[in-house]
């Protein structure tokens, strides 16, 4: 947990990074998350992206319940050391815990009668009920 | 400043939000930065990228001095509705302040003996110097 490329990231005052995750067939981005030490090492280790939820202050290995695995192809770090992007195949294709494709679906249009509105762009491709009550 | 689109954000602690800006044409990741409630709505109100900058804690119009503005094509909200992606054409082809084409520049490698290393991994196509001294 102290080697030097760990430290060489600059982690926050909560010590997280953000995590882009983005999907090498597609190039879309899936996910912003957040990653520790210990989960970017984790990551290393197991070759799949584990983070690490905030809302539950715990190590997430992603899709641990759902099945949908990140492989990992690659890890970057920004200019300033302090943002990490990751390349990774989505294993069953759904990286939203919403059953989409991936987490960035509201997009900014035209709402009425003179707004903006957020629309959700993208299909629930499976139930989350069924991602996760196996 | 209070419409309900911006409100509808959810603000960190700081009244920030990370912003993942991809290259519309290449799909590439170019940078992560931050936008307050102003910024985003400075950037949808001028088109163009304005972030926050939390180093110097004011506004930035990126590409104000560079030239390298980003056009934006679209805003995205996630699922959390606590991170944006922006999808943008990138003017005169950098993002990066150190004249890379973008920010995740370094990649984790092999390094010697065992251990791992942050490779910068893309070339730079314009000096600094040039692009902040007109």
């Amino acid at each position: 947990m102290s080697a030097d490329w760990l430290e060489e990231v600059k982690w926050d005052d909560s010590n997280l990074a953000p995590v882009i995750t983005q999907e090498s067939e597609t190039k879309q981005v899936l996910t912003l998350a957040w990653m520790s030490r210990e989960s970017l090492a984790l990551t290393l280790e197991t070759g799949y992206a584990v983070y690490w939820s905030r809302s539950r202050q715990k190590l997430w290995y992603k899709g641990e319940e759902s099945g949908n695995q990140q492989l990992v192809k690659s890890i970057r770090l920004d200019c300033d050391k302090d943002a990490i992007l990751l390349e990774v195949e989505q294993k069953g294709g759904i990286a939203c815990h919403t059953g989409r494709h991936h987490c960035f679906y509201f997009e900014l249009v035209d709402g009425d009668p003179t707004g903006k509105k957020w629309q959700p762009m993208e299909p629930v491709l499976k139930d989350p009920k069924e991602m996760y009550n196996k």
